[in-house]
This record gives structure tokens, sequence and C-alpha cells, in this order.
């Protein structure tokens, strides 16, 4: 096992790190901006070190910095979190070249399952169902035509190198693809330096079901079940749960089945997510892409399994084999998350950054967990993610889970700033997510239109 | 199911059981003390009624003002918590007499096993082995020479009307005998105008071994494993373990037996608990006492188990038949409990009430859980008993179980009050702490001789 690690990351996933990492027994040290002095994984980590001012570009992206900070530190391994490196090819193999292990996958099955052509390539020819689309880059409007006409519209066009919502367009109808093409290409040339596109027939209405993997060094793979991640705002997550309610035991079997298969055919190791797209009427499912690194949502397995992923990440990392089979994982009650967002649902949700006068975290009882990097006096810096808090239950069945969640929305007290927790409140009041009835344009198109925040 | 309950109680148990009334869908009526206006079961429950002063007998243990407020909030149970009126015979039948459900057993069953000379015989008739002493009182002590000589010294003689460690002496030898006999009685006569004795034998060394049960109305009984509480100072229990290290398989089927032998037995209902002192090296085991309410180490035996005790206290008292069968109940990892009391373990464990200027509960990651009923700014009063928090870890074993506690006792902050937090966190880390090996003694008689708080 390793002596000590470092966390590349801030926030509540640093803390979550950093707790996991202390009872493994590992010292921990803790990289952290200018206006991250005072927060709590600089503040709860054995060594904390200053890797560059407040701007993400010049501190938790900047490579050199937190390579240095490991190399001065003597840490073994870095832990990249998610966001900001976690998913960064070149900065996994330069950790593997200096000789400091990258807790994830190798930097080439993340560079293979980054890039959305290769790893829909990868996943056909794992015999993995993908939505149906172009087979590779589309480089002409003419050639979008012909093969939006095949699969059927509506459609969506998406930029090969993309990301971050850019170069993506939705087109419903033949009239409207030249049009759209140009102008999602010419946005992805902008943006990425290639204007090269892809197909994608669209799913609808769908859920978002993703299954979690975990995979040994010696390819020993097995899968946690799924999460139901269907409620989003702009293609954010805002609400996960474990199982989904459209999911019965021979899908899930299958599902698992063939993220498994996906994982093992790309070689993949450590922790991973497939995630997919489920018509739940067909019950069809269709790969849409695999995330290299924990997940924010990663809690609401961990309670329905008893696995603790980040451990596992890191003794997998370590060289240890895998202790679990599939036949150990067996889903237990049902768990909810809410991601806590400082961000104003009265203003559009737009960011609240703010010195937080008062605190009360909901605690006690069975079946709740607070992973936060919060606490009373603490300024939220206005430069990075706006979650500061995931309320994660566990219920002995769904209605349990939604009951805990609302006594936990309902303590939750946050004073000084403007939080998305009476929002939450208002969400897992609605009869839809009450029941279950809900997709992924649920909360978009029907519960935000009817919606009225508190001013 | 109940629309309403009040509960009559304050702290961390008051809390919890909002909390998990909350979650059953139940309001929630308080009652408070002059003294706890800003206590957070008052503050966090639907209503709260102020029922007195601060002193406990004008409040807390003031029944009239307590059935009072039940009847004016039209609240349909009372749960009664721990400590105050929840052993209270009286108090339980005044509450039936008055349509209002006591949650718990029945008086009748409180009676009976509240009188320890009782609680023996009905032991004795159920088949349950008792510490082997006198058969009921004892009333001179020329009658306690001949049972001592009879069951072999060391002797522990005991005030029949007993309680609070008064009337209770250890006799090593015969000749010391008369002397203890005549002064303990005197000490009885005084305190409870009872100076009739009872005499059992000292049983050591040996465990104190806890078997929680649930019953519902129908006199279906299960138990739910046994906890370890032989970590003691002055008969406090200080650190709390489910499943006991000295417990295997076949002696925790015995024991669970026999426990739910004895409280079918008294037509037990409701949640309890039945102790036992456990000869390690010959597995024999005694009972000692039975406890007729949820106890404060409850949340170990939920870990373990994933029932919520005080939610099925809720259920049976409702009437709603136990869904659990003894089957169901599977020991799952380890967990391990640490009370946090305001006290100054370099002043002998004095009290040490005052305000909480600054506070940091740790939270996050898998299997924690902090039951208290603090908060930054709340000022704890001189009044009631020391315990302000319950630090609460489980693990997959026994060992993650101590590693969590660790971190967890390392990230906790409680600013302006002194507390046992770092004797907590010595206590655990002493090897015979992080081996299993001790005894109801190890604390008073090996740990603390050596021990040196901080100043």
């Amino acid at each position: 096992m390793f002596r000590k690690i470092l966390i590349a990351n801030r926030g509540e996933i640093a803390v979550r790190i950093i707790r996991a990492a202390r009872e493994l027994g590992i010292s921990t040290v803790a990289v952290y901006s200018t206006a991250d002095k005072e927060a709590l994984h600089a503040l709860l980590a054995d060594e904390a070190i200053c890797i560059g001012p407040a701007k993400s570009t010049d501190s938790y992206l900047n490579i050199n910095a937190i390579l240095s900070a490991a190399v001065l530190t003597e840490a073994e391994a870095i832990h990249p979190g998610f966001g900001f490196l976690s998913e960064n090819a070149k900065f996994a193999t330069m950790c593997e070249e200096i000789g400091i292990r990258f807790i994830g996958p190798s930097g080439r099955v993340m560079d293979l399952m980054g890039d959305k052509i290769n790893a829909r390539q990868q996943m056909m020819a794992a015999g993995v169902p993908v939505i149906p689309g172009s087979e590779g880059e589309v480089l002409t409007a003419d050639e979008a035509v012909l093969v939006a006409d095949a699969i059927g519209y509506p459609i969506m066009l998406k930029a090969a190198a993309g990301g971050g919502g850019k170069g993506i367009r939705k087109v419903e109808q033949k009239a409207d693809l030249k049009e759209a093409f140009e102008s999602a290409s010419s946005e992805a040339k902008a943006a990425f330096g290639n204007g090269a596109m892809y197909i994608e027939k669209v799913i609808y209405p769908a859920r978002h079901i993703e299954v979690q993997i975990l995979a040994d060094q010696k390819g020993h793979t097995i899968h946690l079940g799924e999460r139901d991640c269907s409620l989003q705002r702009n293609n954010q997550k805002v609400l996960e749960e474990s199982p989904s309610v459209a999911i019965g035991p021979s899908l899930r079997k299958a599902i698992g089945d063939v993220a498994v298969r996906a994982a093992q055919f790309v070689g993949y190791e450590n922790a991973g997510t497939i995630e997919f797209l489920l018509d739940e009427s067909s019950g069809n499912f269709y790969f849409m892409e695999m995330n290299t690194r924990v997940q924010v949502e990663h809690p609401v397995t961990e309670f329905v399994t008893g696995v603790d992923i980040v451990k596992e990440q890191i003794r997998i990392a370590a060289g240890l084999d895998l202790a679990l089979s599939q036949e150990d994982i067996v889903l237990k009650g049902h768990a909810i998350e809410c991601r806590i967002n400082a961000e104003n649902p009265a203003h559009n949700f737009a960011p609240s950054p703010g010195k937080i006068s008062n605190l009360y975290l909901p605690s006690g009882g069975v079946g709740l967990r607070v992973d936060s990097a919060v606490y009373p006096g603490y300024t939220i810096p206005p430069y990075y993610d706006s979650m500061i808090a995931k309320i994660i239950v566990h219920g002995e069945n769904r209605f349990d889970a939604l009951m805990k969640m609302q006594r936990a929305l309902y303590e939750l007290e946050i004073d000084g700033i403007v939080t998305n927790s009476e929002f939450q409140l208002d969400l897992i009041s609605s009869p839809n997510v009450i029941t279950g009835d809900y997709d992924t344009a649920f909360l978009m198109e029907k519960f935000l239109p009817n919606y009225q925040a508190d001013q």
C-alpha cells in the first residue's frame, strides 16, 4: 500500500479522498490555489502545497506545478478526483513517466475513451450497442444528409473533438440539417480547431443509466449496478439514484454484463462508469460514453452495495487484487443523492459564491451521508464549480429514501449564500419524482417551465 | 401509523427520535425546560412546548407537565427516549390510562424488570442463567454470610431497591462481610427507604455483553445480535461495539436465543436490551438486567444489521407486525461508537458545560454517523448529562472500523468547552482496544492508572 498520496483536486471530492486515504493509513498531500488557502481539503490533509493562483489553468490544471508538488512531498501516487485533470491522458502518462502512480486507468485507455468517435468504434467492435449514427467523422453537410436519412430524424450533430456543449445541434428535420451542420462545424472549428462532426440518432424519451465498474490490474472486472441520472439541467446531473426504477433484474444483468465487457475490451483498469441511454419502452440501451474516473454520484452506489469505491480505486492502483466477485455485489435498499449548489434558482441558477455565515448540515440517524467541504465561516470562492455539498440517503426502499431526503433537506441550513436546496426539496416533492416517472427531458421541459422559485 | 408523537426527552436522543418520526411522516412535539429553549430538539420539532424550569424533576421528570403537553398538542403517542421517564412504569401506565400510546413495553413489564430481585426470579423461572447469588432479599448480615459461603467470594452486595450506585459494596472476604452489609444496608435505607439487600457472586474477569431484542405486540420476538460494552468508567459505558470479539457464531446463537426466551417469558413488547456478564474463559454468561427502552449505543446495532431500531419502536407501538424474522438478521461488518462528553479527563472527568464557539463534526465517506444535538454557538447547560455527541463508524471489519473512528476523532473539533475526544482517541489507540483484549475492569484498572490527560 502507498505511504503517501497527493490529491490533485479541491472541494468535497478532495476531502472525500483525504478521508479514504486516512482510513487506509495513508498520508495525504493537498494542493491548493491561492483562493483555497482556507479550503477544507487544504486544512484537513497532512500536508498542503500551494500550486498557483485562483484561476484553474494556473493551479488545478497546472500539470507542472502539481507534479512538482508530488515530487517535493515524495507522494507515491496521485488521485485526480473528478473534473480538472482527471480525464487528461497526458497528465496520467506524465505521472507514470516520473514514477508516480496515477490512480485511474492508463493514459492509453483514457485517450481511447476520451475521443468520442474512437470510443464508439471500440464499443461497436466490443459488441456494445451504440446509438445509431455515423460510423466515423462526417466532414460535409452532404455526407450528413446521407447518414441522417439512413437513421431517421431527429438527430444530434456533435463535434468529433467536442466537449462542454460546444458544436452540438439537435436537428428535427431534413430541411434544417445543412444549415445546422455548417453552423455547428464552424463553432467546432473555432472552439477545437477541428470542424469534423459525427451524427447520432436522438433517443427520446430516454433515461440516463450508468453502470459503475471496478477492474483490477489483472483485468478482473465487476459492475456495481446502475445509477439513474436522468434528472438533469443543461446536461448537468441534479439528483441521482440507485437502483433505477426503470431497471429490473434481467435488464440489470444485461446492461451490467455489457458494461463489464466494454471495460474488459479496452483493457480498463480502476473505477469507471459506462453511460447509456435507455429507451424505456423497448428496453434497448445504447452506449453514450465512458467516464474514466470516479463520479460525483458514486456515493449512491456505495450505499446500495456497501463498497467504498474510492478505497477500491486506491487499492487497485497499489496493485491489490479486487477482493470482490460479481456474486458479492447485492444491491440493498435504495439510495438518492441531491447535489447542493451555491446557485440561485430564481435567477436562472446563477452561481452564488460568498461567505457561509451559518451552517447546519443534516446528520444522524440511519442511512444519511453528507459529503461536503464547507464549514461555518467558509467563503466559497467564485472561481470553481458551484457544487458545495452532496446529501446522500439510503432507505429500505425508494419511498423511505425520499422521506429521508426530505428530512435532510428540511434540516439543512446554509446562511449567507443562496443555494438550490429549496429547489431540490420541491423537485423530490414533485409527483413524477415521487413515482419515478421521469426521463432526461423531464426537468428542463416539464418541471422547470412550471417552477416558481422563491425570491 | 401515528399522526403526531411527543418526545419526552432532550439532547441527541430526542433529535434522533424527531428525525425517525419525520422520516415516517409523523409530526413531532418536543418538550423542553427553560434551560433548553435553544436546544436542537426544541428547534427541530414541528411543535415545542416548555414544560418547566431547568431542574429535571421540574421538567423532564415532570409527569403532569409532559402529559398535559401531550394532551394539549393532541399527540397520539409518547416516545420516552432513554433516562428520565423512560423506565418509569407509573408514567407508562398513566399514558395508557389517558389514551396516549407509550412507545415502549407495558408498565407491568417495566415494573417487573425494574425490580432487580423480581427480574432475577423471573429469569430463573425462564431458564435464563443468572449470576449465582441469593434467591431473594437478604435481610440480615447473618443470612448474608450463609449465602456468601455457599457461592464463594468475592461477592457483591446490592440494594434490592437500588440504582445509581447507591447501597452497593464489593466484598472480597468473609471477614469484611458483616461490616459491609450493615453499611450498605444503612445507605440503602437512607436512599430508598428500604434496607433489604441481595447478593451476587462477582464474575471477574468478565465482559459486558448485551443483546438487542425487538418484539411486536403479537409476541413475535427477534434479537439483533450483541454489543460489547465492557469499556466503562464508573459503570458508565464509554465505547461500545458490535459484534463482540469474544462472541463466535455458536455463542451468539446461544445468548441470542436466551435473550429472546427471556423477553417472551415476561411478555415483552417493543425494543429492549438484555445485559449479560460473559465469563470469557468458560463461555458462561449470566443475566444482569434488562433495559426496557432504547439504549445510547443502539446505533452500532443499526449499522451491523441495517435495522432502524427507533423506527421499529414506533411501528411496533402503532400496532404493526415486525416485518423481520430472525433469519433476516445478518451482522455485516463491524461498528464502534464513541461517546463524546463535555467533561475534562484531566480533572477526573468533571463536567465541562459552556458555549461551543466553533464546531466541526466529522462527516462524509462510507460508514460514518454522528448523532448529536449540538451546533455552533450552542451553550451546553450544566443541568443534564454530559454526553453531547456519539460518533459511530461501520467498517468492513474491526480494524477498518477502528481506522474510521480514528479519522473521525481526528476531524472532530469542538471549541469553547473541554471534551473527552482526545481521551477517546487515546483509548482506541491502546493495544488492548486495538486487539479487543479488554474486560469490564480494563478501563478503570489498567488504562486510567497509566493515563495522562493533556492539560
